[in-house]
């Protein structure tokens, strides 16, 4: 066996890898996925995080905070109450509080996370589409793929409503001023930004 | 509006980015989706893709093969049959190939899709995890995740029977050579080997 196996093994329980429940990668340092249990933090390992959004309302259990504290990763909780009788509301400005976490560079890597990986964090991941620009129906689509039979039909109704139209062009100057931010289209006109000189000093702030 | 996202709207339609369908990311340079339409092209362009991976025999669309040229988008196609009645076999050594390409990181950013981006495409995506030391139920997961109603135990089968010892330990040492490979745990292997010479010294090959 080669060396780059050997050395990959050593963070491997029994010499696999068992990802959190409802694992996916969002984007290029954007991890998505249920509550995360002992047994994955060899694979969450590899991910080299930096940070985990959190967003439930239940304090992280203890041996979670000891595998944070030893991989020097920090924890933002954001205690959004996932009860369905009666049904709460997604309290926007919450959403929108993680969602200037999520697209802060300096936390990436970064996981999402809440207990099923399929309301709280498919309605933060449904607002993040849309600042990204994508049309509700490949939101609604993700949405939909992440939660499965248990769909909510008012986590859909959240995400349209929701309002990204100011907060994308804040968005958009934070992550311009940072290198290395994962959105390819943003990465390109940065890497470009170069060449764009005229277009520069054309545009309107 | 300031410059960053007036760039960034000259690839989309009408304010908008509409992903293919089924559309997600499996690793840094690796998407898949569904089949991609003409409306999907916008979305695509951002993605800087440098090759697709295509698993059905049917001819390429015209228009797709357009948008590929006037991108420099390279083809690779793997004919493999779809049909149901009766239901046809994933090929062991066309996968085999696939995943050759696939694992390749020149031909990166790459998206593999089939029709559905269900079943051949959840095939290809699930030996590539079993190549990543995924445990089995990870794998499994996802799969079945991107396939929703329409999972196959057919390709379950598939999945958990093939054998990728020998093949991944090829596949490593290819990974190896290149820069920029984009598996998290192989790509901080490499970044660290400089203060690891005694550990390289030591390596069985």
């Amino acid at each position: 066996m080669c060396l780059i196996m050997e050395a990959a093994d050593d963070h491997v329980d029994g010499g696999v890898l068992a990802a959190p429940s409802n694992f996916s990668m969002v984007e290029d340092g954007i991890y998505r996925s249920g509550f995360p249990k002992p047994e994955n933090f060899g694979f969450l390992t590899t991910l080299n995080l930096r940070s985990i959004i959190y967003l439930c309302p239940e304090p992280y259990t203890e041996e979670n905070l000891k595998f944070l504290e030893a991989n020097n990763i920090k924890l933002f909780q954001f205690g959004i109450e996932g009860k369905t009788d009666p049904p709460t509301l997604m309290p926007k400005d919450t959403v929108l509080d993680a969602l200037k976490v999520l697209v802060d560079v300096r936390n990436h890597p970064i996981l999402i996370h809440c207990k099923a990986g399929k309301h709280r964090t498919g309605c933060l991941v449904g607002c993040l589409r849309k600042v990204q620009s994508w049309c509700l129906s490949s939101v609604l689509e993700e949405y939909q793929k992440n939660a499965g039979l248990k769909w909510r039909q008012r986590d859909l109704n959240f995400i349209e409503a929701f309002d990204t139209l100011s907060l994308r062009q804040c968005l958009l100057s934070i992550m311009y001023r940072y290198h290395g931010y994962g959105f390819k289209r943003k990465r390109l006109l940065h890497e470009e930004e170069n060449v764009q000189t005229p277009k520069l000093q054309a545009a309107k702030v």
